[in-house]
């Protein structure tokens, strides 16, 4: 019984600014320097969904992967693609929309939408020189 | 006297929101779709520079790429780097930023602090997918 | 009045085979190598498609990378994606389906549906060490 | 002792079709859509191969990587490139030629030619969006 | 408490030659072929710093991206950066500078600056299609 | 009589340094940074090769890949690969290996072995961000 990971590749473009509420625009700042800049910046997020378990032998397939981007399409994407991360999603208004925090509700959004016998883990990239991954291992 | 052309690539992240002040809500949806969601997304700009010239014999540089790296840093990223384009920028209160728009606003920056006896081209990538160029060849 | 060209990315994924029917296999093997085993074999083919225009003063818009998109979709795709390109298209009845010819038939494909003022140019990516672009300049 | 991963990348270009015998054309249309095409389509398999272990003291190599080139064209690129996975190879006949499966495969090729003593995994890109892992960790 | 992975790339251009002083030229040829050639060779490495632990709930951060970039400049790139690695550093006096020994190296050079609560790995790109990572897991 | 340009990636490892020999070390360092450190540093070098002309109608090629590829195997990377640009090849004893001087030096290498009515241009990455090309147009 051999478990094979499979991963799914996506993208979506936002726009968002990391600020804690907390804290006036002076420490924000000196935090969070540029990201912190009030009218927002954005990325092109990159997301890699990787799904763990044993092939089915009558397909072949770990999970189906045109199952697996409607699913980051329908429960992700929708909410997140040519969005302020920050005013238009429930997920950032008290949370910072850090890459690590993005990536962990992104995995929240999608883990009882998979089978909860395949393992899940998802990777975000928002640059090339930057990214994260949860959960670890 | 042999012409050579040399690339500097650079990037920016910022956000921008596809609008034409000039029509309603329902028009600029009609048009401009997800891009015109009014509280802005963001992209990871990817700026390709191409100065066109002959070899000084004495250095065998077109132009010095950390001279021309500098000039891309002060007059495009400082203004655009984790900004704003339609609110943070003087180019596109009126005029919208789309990638077209936004490339021939770099090169216009750029033309005059570079030597006019070189040629310059500018590409400019808004994702991976959708690209432009300015001037044509 | 400046140009700009716009630039949009796409793939398709097809199986083919390199062959000249007036030829016996040894000469095919000889000529084209392991190009032309009987079976097939394929790539992930990236198609980069040029448009060159004046940007629409009231759109900022070359062409709307959305409609281009499904031209590309409709004219190219539908037929090519997860294809044999010898077998399943009229194309490459007789002519050898190389990525020289294949650009060819990609560009007369949309040429037609494309504003006759705007300039188009294919580039076709075989894999990512051999590539084509038509028509030159 | 300190145990280093070393990682070599190949590819290979081969045709391929899902289908499961058992089932009718119907079937395999609806479980596996344009991947079920009769005549074939095709892929840029991209291949890293993973292998740990401690480098040797005195060429400071886990395992010579032109040795490692060689053992995955001797073993996988000869019998997969410019390939019909289905028709030209033995592995494919009754099991459908997926990701999954043609992941599990390869490591199997491999793993008996590789020192017992190093750990090897294999990772197969089938586009740049849909790619698997075999072993697990 | 959840624990997410951080990654940061940085990038050097170095010059290096495998060779192992206690061997004469003509085993060091037998051994490493070209990548031991007496005048040196070079490479852009690509650097992937990765960073786990649980992001701070203030800032949303495991660690501020930018820390993470200094302490690599300040460490590694500063003694490795357009550099000779054989003569320039004294890591690789004596030891064989194969990306494997380069990788732990840049761990150990890394390790104490990175606070003790956070785990630390390193992957390291020669080449595109050659690429090591330490610790293993 | 339909034209095509052909491309041809191929890529090179090899060490450089810029320095003009009839200025001191203090000039030098003042006009090429650190890239005259005196020991060598290195680059991974992407060369892409353009071939201009009419496919020939028996077999669909501009020109056969493989033979391409063979050319610039024999006369570029025999010379360029894993050696000392300053020291192992004749061209930069007096010319300086800036990536303007090697695009220029490979064009003349390769031209006179290409059918004359085929035209050429070669472009050299020298890093991902840092390219050239030659000649222009």
């Amino acid at each position: 019984m051999k478990k094979v990971a499979v991963f799914r590749k996506e993208h979506f473009n936002a726009a968002h600014r990391l600020f804690n509420a907390a804290w006036d625009e002076e420490k924000n700042a000196a935090v969070f320097g540029k990201c912190s800049y009030p009218n927002y910046h954005g990325h092109n997020y990159e997301l890699v969904v990787k799904v763990t378990g044993i092939p089915d032998p009558q397909t072949g397939f770990v999970m189906d992967m045109k199952a697996l981007s409607d699913l980051i399409r329908t429960y992700v994407l929708e909410q997140f693609d040519h969005k302020n991360l920050n005013l238009d999603t429930p997920y950032f208004r008290e949370m910072n929309p850090t890459a690590e925090n993005i990536v962990v509700v992104i995995y929240e959004l999608l883990r009882d939408r998979i089978d909860p016998t395949l393992e899940l883990q998802v990777r975000l990239y928002e640059t090339e020189r930057n990214f994260v991954e949860y959960p670890v291992r």
